[in-house]
């Protein structure tokens, strides 16, 4: 039996050419070889998606056509409006984007996936989203609208208003440099679940539960939460300096590739300080000081922030109320999500791993119930 | 980079009490150091699930003490039964359960996994599980019976009759033997669920997802249609040589782990002769010559009778419809899932696994939509 590594750390569990994380150089290539840094700036999350599903970017008449085959899948069916509705406007909306993709991709027959579901799936996320966030805050249901963008569209149905260009670009940009990473928890138990030949929507439901966790998709309102209880640049060494006194973990910095800065980090980095000036300036400030205390502390661990520090600035200076900032990650990621389980239909085989027995050694017997 | 093992075979991605698939030597140890075979026999499924959740067997006050518990969290919440309102009778039952579940689970802020919520996650499964199949059938819901148990209220919410004490005890075994099984594919992606500190439900869900495919939890199904062709003792030669000149592969045979008979199968055979006579003599012929004609052509391979062969028997002679072999599946094996969910709770580690990139070299330039 070969060694165990927790969590699965460097172990290999699946060829891709959807993304790599070069974590050594700080690197992260989008399909076709693209570097982030280089996609970024020229292409929004519908060209994104389509790099993803298909290995190219799309020429006009192709994105034109994904345009209206993600306007015609954004309304709810049946059975998704019903689980909506039903539940506590309260509910956390992660729990309720859960529920609602898998109420909206339920079928008669188990359907192997296909891009189409993958589009539509991609397509559905802002609605629920927005309707989840409407419901919190007792407001009617806003429609989607088939000629706004995809991000165009979260904002419309969160806020019923024509959304500023400016709010749109920032959101768009967060789901470009979201809409991958590699085998992160989330995609990996997309691909667990593919791997026994089920559906693509059990796949998604699975990575939305995975990417809820605070070790993963959480971590971005993670950082919010600790920017807010810092406050100001003048609070920050402060707190920082308690904060580590009390052994708490800073949120927002450290990740298991990268050993150097995050591409994606730098580059909402640099978007926060037009969309979030205030916040830019606590988060810098908290950035530096944060990155000298962990290196004074552990001087041999890379502590480079994390996406989730800088995407929570941008995110916030887009106007996305901090409790959607799981789902607007989800509404990113599924992309990617669905992009991972396409391929890996190529060569499907079942994932299923070896366990180390640390039970007592096996024969016991049972007593019967009325002598125990 | 280490190499890449396809489907993580032989991978050991956790260290666990819960249960130990000894496939060389034909072994199944439940928590606690129990053989199945000494289990089985002598304890219902709900003295299993504690078990599995607190490493103990129940005593008398304790196992009564569950029982209230688990009849306690048998009635769908508003979320849920809204849920399953909505979703189209005819709608796959292993669908209506994630979507049901999901919602039955949903709460405000993110709750750690409880052995509390285990205890209610599998206490509401038969009710998800006997509503699906009443709206299939047309038919009013029926509601859990609090002195019923748990394999007994499947049938009652089924059928809405008192069910047969023979068919309750086929059942109830049924559950038994497939509450946990090492680190199948579904509890796999409710701990790589986990390991991001995700809740239970989230778990929960999308092992359900894993399960339903047909190399999981779906081959119970398969084994079950693969009979239906076969038909009689008679004509199992003719149908299974000629299906092996098609080279369909046989339902029912082979596991990753066993390389001997899988010792749930047996204890499963040898109650298919009473559970259904008819239908055993069909199997039992059919896989004298199953076991054959695969040593004949792949004399290098163990071929042993998997798990889901006998299980279709078994849940056919109790008078489970297969339309819910799979969702009976998940009736079991969700205590198993939960366990090892509270189990990866004391050492919690994310997995994220490495990718090997086979996409091309980084670089690549965008060009801009107008030139694509």
């Amino acid at each position: 039996m070969p060694e165990f590594s927790p969590g699965l750390e460097g172990v290999v569990a699946a060829q891709t050419a959807v993304s790599e994380v070069d974590g050594a150089n700080g690197r992260l290539i989008y399909r076709g070889g693209y570097l982030i840094e280089d996609l970024a700036p020229t292409v929004t999350y519908e060209e994104v998606a389509y790099l993803l599903w298909n290995g190219e970017l799309p020429d006009k008449a192709e994105l034109d056509a994904l345009r209206k085959q993600m306007a015609s899948a954004r309304v709810l069916n049946k059975a998704a409006r019903g689980a909506l509705l039903s539940t506590d406007p309260a509910t956390d909306p992660m729990d309720v984007l859960r529920t609602v993709v898998s109420a909206q991709g339920a079928t008669k027959t188990l359907i192997k996936p296909t891009l189409e579901e993958a589009v539509a799936l991609t397509a559905v996320f802002p609605t629920i989203v927005a309707a989840a966030h409407r419901r919190r805050l007792g407001r009617e249901i806003v429609d989607p609208r088939d000629d706004l963008s995809h991000a165009a569209n979260l904002l419309w149905m969160m806020e019923g208003e024509e959304p500023d260009v400016k709010r749109v670009h920032w959101v768009d940009s967060y789901l470009v440099l979201l809409a991958d990473h590699g085998l992160n928890a989330s995609t990996f138990a997309a691909r667990v679940i593919a791997s026994t030949g089920s559906d693509l929507t059990s796949s998604v439901v699975g990575a939305i539960g995975a990417l809820k966790g605070p070790a993963h998709g959480g971590a971005t309102l993670a950082a919010r939460s600790m920017l807010d209880k810092i406050g100001s640049e003048a609070n920050a060494e402060k707190w920082l300096r308690e904060a580590h006194e009390r052994h708490e973990r800073f949120a927002g910095f450290g990740h298991r590739l990268y050993r150097t800065y995050d591409p994606r980090a730098k580059i909402l980095r640099e978007m926060a300080a037009t969309a979030a000036p205030e916040l830019h300036r606590t988060a810098a400030r908290t950035e530096e000081l944060a990155l000298h205390i962990l290196h004074e502390a552990h001087p041999e661990r890379p502590n480079a922030t994390n996406v989730d520090f800088w995407a929570s600035v941008v995110l916030t200076g887009a106007g996305v109320p901090k409790e959607l900032f799981t789902c607007t990650f989800a509404t990113s990621r599924v992309a990617g999500w669905t992009a991972h389980v396409l391929e890996s239909m190529g060569d499907l085989r079942l994932i299923r791993p070896a366990s180390v027995w640390i039970g007592p050694e096996a024969g016991k017997k049972p007593p019967v119930l009325a002598k125990r």
